[in-house]
């Protein structure tokens, strides 16, 4: 039985922790039982993980100042987490949330330097990755640190170049590792990485840097304009971010987490969140280089809190007074299903080839974004079953096929 | 007895609070017994009072969100100096400190927008002040509150013009007022507001928004370059400035408060510094405009604490282990003689010409700037006994004169 074949009892399923009071705000005013509360919330629905995010300029308001209690604090979530049987992945560098950047004063206006160049910068942020990466890992329910959640969101206000954006990530990820060897240590981005021609920060360094590949699907980029909320695109989004990140890997079998993925209004209407949450999760969790489900987010975001997207205020699983929403008892069933070997049947994998090297011509990224014809043809192919991505280099490679359980490979029209 | 003939008695002398444990980074951990430890420090040498610097981000980290804990820390505090006798004055929007400006995520990155222009930021801004007016207003200790320590640091990070300034300076001053009527209510702007031609805030800002006048002396913005640490130029700029902030006040009794003053390194050195006390509070508190002097800073910085400019590590009246410095002895020396009647016997006042109407025509600011010839001038026959300015427009009103104290005009050379 080759890997895709499994009936994925192992996939993890998460959510991305966003506290019910407070937001991340309540970093400030820490209280071990909200959090309690919260965990109570997620454990109730069968999830075996939650990302969470401590706020990096509360914790480093000098660059050689690191406050203990901003440590004992994220220290007594992971611990909180533990109690309900929750493993955590820790992001370490926030950095960006939910449309807003926290960044140190140290590098901001009469300080003003790129947090990805500026050689102190640079030391500073190490010492606090390497700092927190050790202290985390002396909880037994942490198995993960990410550098930080979609740190590309910190460009452009902090210049970089393809270049010093992988020297910056593939430096940081040796000093967790070091700090951390038990641990996975990650890298994240959102997805203009794989879709931007300009953007600098490359599919490269999603499958090269890192423990895993991690991906975010967000069908407001483009896909939810080309069928809806329940069209194939929309739904199997998750699913070609997936097999992209698989595609490009020097390692056939890396691991692709899905780290975020949510049902953001208006895109998915609250009618039919339920149904893209079963379409998406039947998508992805055929996908045999899916490691875990993380979902965005926990909770909603309270309304007394001003200027963020209209989107973010519904994302959560459950309200800020915690009821549970349709799409969550949804979740909540795949996962038992799928624990129990109720997945589906495992079909011969087939897949398409793609003409672009992504992390060779980073500059053709726009060949397979949403939209384009490669992304279209995938998209209905798709609808025949479990479908993989291969690079034109690979396709005749017995051995690399082999590796990938790919049966069938198949040409666009 | 004209009032600059009394002597000075009522004079108060404080001391600007820098925490002598982690900085302004202390309040994320505040300490009463911290502050109880600095504040007898200041006690003890005879100051009155304290100016305190709240953090506007972790206090208002959303537009709609005010941490009441934030409050209650900066109430704690106020209650710690009332333990010592010491009043106190809190500046609202750090904001700007010693180089570092601290601002919430809400106006940077994603979402910039200027703090002197946006409506809303100007909306949560007023919100922000009047609430902590409010807050404070309840301690008897209490009494005043500037919008914020020097918030034309805050620019040109955030545009604004000279009427956007004023207009945002004056509708939160009247936020603090109509909301603690019993405190003074006041504007903090570095001297650029006096000197520098194109800046966005200006001199009528300073002299007709708030119920008196503040002004902030540092001899390294060009005095100390014309005449070294102990010569006259950098003795008096500080009662330079008080005097030019009274000519120009359209209220010919209006105070002006030495808010901020200090001896910093390399400008004036360790072994010169008592001197430039002695000499610096000889000719201040001779001005009958003069309302007080709050010396920055309380405490030396850690030297554990990175990137903050070199001359701010050494501008304590005491070290970070509470030891006493002798030009803080001077200081204490002087307070002392002046409570006791011991200032220096009152002369006729004279006043020197001046014929730039700041507050007319701001684009000649250059003309009174450090080193102009009338500045020169003034510092020339200041030699010989305290000097006043009037503006040119003023010289012939004998009423005018005689609401100042000044018997004797002299024409610029």
């Amino acid at each position: 039985m080759s890997p895709h074949q499994a009936n994925r009892p192992s996939l993890r399923f998460g959510a991305n922790y966003v506290p019910s009071r407070g937001w991340f705000y309540s970093w400030l005013d820490f209280s071990a039982d909200d959090a309690r509360r919260d965990f109570a919330d997620l454990a109730e629905i069968g999830l075996d993980h939650v990302r969470v995010f401590p706020i990096w300029p509360w914790i480093q308001p000098n660059r050689t100042l690191i406050r203990r209690r901003g440590i004992d604090d994220l220290l007594a979530l992971i611990d909180v987490a533990a109690e309900f049987g929750l493993g955590v992945c820790v992001d370490l560098l926030q950095g960006h949330l939910s449309s807003f950047d926290f960044l140190p004063s140290w590098v901001l206006t009469w300080h003003r330097r790129s947090v990805f160049t500026d050689e102190r910068v640079r030391e500073g942020v190490g010492t606090y990755v390497g700092l927190l990466a050790r202290e985390v890992a002396t909880r037994e329910n942490v198995f993960a640190v990410t550098l930080g959640n979609e740190v590309n969101n910190l460009w452009p206000a902090n210049p970089t170049t393809a270049a010093d954006s992988t020297r910056w990530a593939a430096e940081l990820v040796e000093i967790a590792r070091a700090a951390a060897p038990r641990l996975l240590s990650l890298h994240s981005l959102y997805d203009a990485a794989w879709y931007d021609p300009e953007h600098p920060f490359t599919p490269a360094d999603c499958v090269e840097i890192g423990d895993l590949t991690t991906v975010h699907s967000w069908v407001f980029n483009g896909v939810s304009a080309i069928d809806g909320p329940l069209g194939p695109a929309t739904v199997t989004h998750a699913d070609y971010l997936v097999a992209l990140a698989a595609a490009n890997s020097p390692d056939p079998a890396r691991p692709v987490w899905l780290q975020e993925v949510g049902a953001p209004r208006p895109d998915i209407g609250e009618a039919d969140a339920a149904a893209f949450v079963r379409g998406m999760l039947d998508a992805v969790t055929a996908n045999p280089a899916l490691w875990g489900v993380t979902w965005w987010c926990s909770h909603d975001l309270d309304r007394g809190l001003a200027d963020f997207p209209e989107r973010e205020y519904d994302l959560g699983l459950f309200t800020v007074d915690h009821k549970i929403k349709p799409a969550t008892r949804e979740l909540a069933t795949v996962i038992r299903d799928l624990r129990a070997g109720a997945g589906p049947s495992p079909a011969p994998l087939r897949a398409l080839v793609c003409d672009v090297d992504l992390r060779a011509v980073p500059e053709r990224r726009a060949e397979v974004a949403p939209g384009s014809p490669f992304h279209r043809e995938w998209v209905r192919l798709r609808e025949s079953g479990p479908l993989a991505i291969v690079n034109a280099t690979d396709a005749d490679d017995a051995e690399y096929l082999g590796a990938r359980g790919v049966e069938t490979v198949l040409s666009p029209a």
